[in-house]
């Protein structure tokens, strides 16, 4: 099963490919989209449609892994984050994947089973499950990556409560 | 000139499209697309943008209008919203549409030529300016046209200043 994990953001958008096999993970791509400040938001978000519209055709994932965002009080940038946060899931769901959303607890919690851990200790897990030597940088991919593991995970686990191994 | 108005919202989302010529307004069409509250997000943002690629497709507008959002305190409906406002600025940015975007302040002077104007007194403007019998229905698809004539006389204004009649 191939997972593409998405970051969503206006300036940057995370985004990683990973493969589990047998709930082993190999790493496939991962990068982040940037738009530039100066640019009209309506063609920011053309771009990143376009460019996850490519990423989607060239690597043919079977499920996207998108994380949920939370603000506690700017709506300036809530507003702002949802409309990038709603292209990339349009790129997704006009490309025919399914999508599985996951809060940011939630991957912390898929992949080092504790909600507390720390960007650093996230990282570093993600570089351990995918067998990287270094960890995946900008930050927004390494995140991607820690979204599509934790789909993955909750996958794989479910597969095995409906009592067939994937 | 045919000018699209939109109202973006996630549940209901309000569109218009009138023509103007020589200054002068007529109606092309108006309405609401809506969506389910049990639907998944992904299925409701690709449900409007490919409505909205359809009646651009049929009617084709050469600019569409689209109101800006503002959100004092709630980030979450800010979030929301703003997921369906990106689906409604892609359809139109991937149509080739040029998108102008205006505040409900300057849709209301531009209306009324006066900010303080009140929804009832919105709604009479639209209905005489477009030779109306009855106020278009919903509210949404009042606000949409209402942006579009914005859009249509500050472009005629905008003709005039720069040394040509449109």
């Amino acid at each position: 099963m191939k997972i593409l994990g998405i970051d969503p953001g206006y300036a940057i958008l995370g985004y990683g490919i990973v493969e589990m096999r047998e709930s082993r993970f190999s790493l496939c791509d991962y990068g982040a989209l940037t738009t530039a400040a100066g640019t009209a938001l309506p063609d920011r978000l053309k771009s990143l449609y376009a460019a996850l519209m490519e990423i989607i055709a060239r690597h043919e994932p079977d499920a996207a892994s998108v994380e949920e965002l939370f603000f506690n009080s700017n709506a300036k940038t809530a507003l702002l984050v949802g409309q990038a946060r709603g292209a990339a899931l349009l790129a997704c769901v006009n490309s025919g994947l399914r999508i599985y959303e996951y809060t940011p607890l939630q991957i912390k919690q898929g992949l080092t089973g504790y909600g507390r851990a720390d960007k650093t200790q996230m990282q570093a897990m993600v570089r351990t499950i995918l067998h990287l030597d270094e960890t995946p940088r900008p930050d927004d991919a390494a995140d991607a990556l820690a979204a599509a593991i934790c789909h993955g995970h909750s996958a794989a686990y479910r597969a095995r409560m409906e009592g067939f191994a994937k």
